[in-house]
């Protein structure tokens, strides 16, 4: 039976794979007058009185939402919100195995930015933060932008950041096994999309000087007719010797090459025009843009994947569980570009340096004390 | 300590009386890939195929949103939505210890009517059922008619018709007692929010002829400039002798007076103006129109209050957990009049008629069985 077979089965048997329970047990009459009325009126009029007891007393510190309109799922596309929720409920599992965080998911029925805004500003009392999730660029990032500045609990969009922080932990490693300085390599990202343009930012922050994005149509550059708002910003910020042209012109005499964006759109000849010592993240999910075994060939030395089955798997759930859980642990209000930069350090630092080697630049998602570990690096940053 | 004290303390040290579980364990890259990608991509495609596939392969069949502003929380009034949190979360535990519901409390941070409405209709995806609860009249009674309009799940306004439900279930048994009938006794509903607006309504349903509703200026008559729309409406169901006055004048010759009002404004005058064997329910809480002391003393029969500490305790935790669990099971799309005519006869039927006595004329709220039997009435009428 295949892993999709296996799981619909298993979705069949679960009917959700969350539950509600009730940490407060209610079996007597005195129970019910703790949990419920009239006992209950006392932390409401505490809270009333100090709208920040509302930590103290209810589960928001410990609370997550995770939404999304279901417009942009997985490589799926716009399925829609109810088509979402096995997603949506999936990350949540994740975020409580992980970090020991309460997510709730909630796909909702607009994908109509301003009422997606107003929607999640109204939820926000609930909830400790918000994780948005599969909503598609470049309306992403005007939402969690304006959630940003509407808000005063933390507002993520994993599929940005936590890929952002994931693949800059992978590259750091992969730099440090290659001897090559991050402020000296040409890194290539194919792919121009919310994780694309998230990636590219996180990369200039972390000192790359000498960035390519590419998108379908080609080379992102400030006179491309075909940039949306969210590329331009990128063409400030990227390219500085003003390259015009396809991926293959990008990637000669590249460093690093990262795809978030369709199987098989890089050939043997393009990783053999990269200089050498190269670092390959081919990270189209389930066919990478080259299989590993042909980059190998080719003369990439470091490889990484979206894909379990091959080393360096770059999966974002190193990533949410802890900074979620530091977070909320730390009570700050936003995640911070300089928290996203300790996290990515965190995660590197899990390997020891004689353990790292070219299949093994990354932990397992199942290695012990990642999330902690990061939960520990960002409220170090609070 | 009091039950206040006691209560502050244990909702200190429970941080949330909710916690989500996962019943999809994570313990191995196999695991991850069956509850998570590239697993979860089989329900996803499924339920994008056939929306309806949604509830056989998430939690939203048994999944319950209970739903506030904070607008007209217990006794407390217009506290907010942070300060309502720890009520909805108390809601939720019922939900899941009485029927095994799951219940997910969400308090938006907005008080106007079309904003809430638009609100819940984004949420609406995710759940099985919308409970709406502590959102002040009338306002209350327009968001339920348009939810119930746009939405293809049932919606409940507790406040309502849970306690409806319940009066309903308490006088059904009380008229057995004093051997009157339905259609022949004069009911005195004093207080005309939605409480006393929903009983109202289901008391004539169930055949009340001669209904007063009385708020605070007085009777409820056409006629009174002070109505509100809803309290309009009711006018035209009630008081069919035309009556005006006060809730003395209205409580003359009475078989039963319903209160969900204000603390101690019954007074025994009023009691001995009513007909023999009369029947009180004094709700308010914690401290009711009149003592139950007071109300026998000056010849009330059967009395009722919202107290857990007197007999005959009128509690609507009978009734929703009940309600949810068997308009879900049914899968039905909405909650009927008939459905709440057949739960209050299923809550009165729990006492045998043997049994029956005035100060056993309702189940104790822990009484084995009414949330099933509520459920099994419930889905004989989808």
């Amino acid at each position: 039976m295949s892993i999709e077979e296996k799981s619909l089965q298993l979705h069949e048997q679960w009917q959700g794979k969350l539950e509600i329970q009730a940490k407060s047990k209610v079996n007597s009459r005195e129970d019910l007058s703790l949990a419920y009325t009239p006992g209950v009126a006392a932390p409401c009029r505490k809270i009333h009185a100090n709208k920040e007891d509302v930590y103290k007393y209810t589960m928001k510190g410990n609370t997550v939402a995770v939404i999304s309109d279901g417009s942009a799922v997985l490589g799926l596309g716009n399925i829609g919100p109810e088509a979402a929720m096995p997603v949506m409920e999936g990350k949540a599992v994740l975020f409580k195995e992980f970090a020991g965080v309460n997510a709730i998911p909630l796909c909702l029925d607009t994908q109509d930015v301003d009422e997606l805004v107003k929607t999640i500003t109204y939820l926000a009392p609930t909830f400790g933060g918000i994780n948005i999730e599969d909503i598609s660029a470049p309306r992403c990032f005007e939402i969690e932008r304006r959630l940003k500045e509407t808000l005063d609990i933390p507002v993520f969009h994993d599929d940005q950041h936590g890929t952002a922080i994931v693949v800059l932990a992978g590259i750091l490693n992969a730099l440090k096994l290659t001897e090559k300085s991050i402020s000296s390599v040409k890194v290539v990202i194919n792919g121009c999309g919310s994780a694309g343009i998230a990636i590219g930012k996180l990369l200039v922050l972390a000192g790359v000087k000498n960035l390519i994005m590419v998108d379908k149509d080609g080379v992102v550059h400030k006179d491309e007719p075909w940039l949306n708002w969210a590329q331009k910003d990128m063409a400030t910020l990227t390219n500085p010797e003003g390259l015009r042209g396809s991926l293959s012109d990008a990637l000669n005499h590249a460093d690093v090459f990262i795809g978030v964006s369709a199987p098989g759109i890089v050939s043997q000849d393009m990783i053999r025009s990269m200089n050498a010592d190269s670092i390959v993240f081919a990270m189209a999910n389930p066919t990478p843009e080259i299989m590993p075994e042909l980059a190998k060939a080719a003369g990439a030395r470091v490889i990484g994947t979206g894909r379990s089955d091959y080393p360096n798997q770059v999966n974002n759930v190193l990533v949410f569980p802890g900074i979620f859980k530091g977070i909320l642990e730390g009570r700050g209000k936003q995640i911070t570009e300089e928290m996203k930069l300790a996290a990515a350090n965190a995660i590197a630092d899990m390997i020891p340096h004689d353990e790292l080697h070219e299949e093994n630049i990354l932990p397992e998602p199942f290695a012990k004390g990642v999330a902690d570990a990061v939960a520990a690096a960002v409220k170090r940053c609070i």
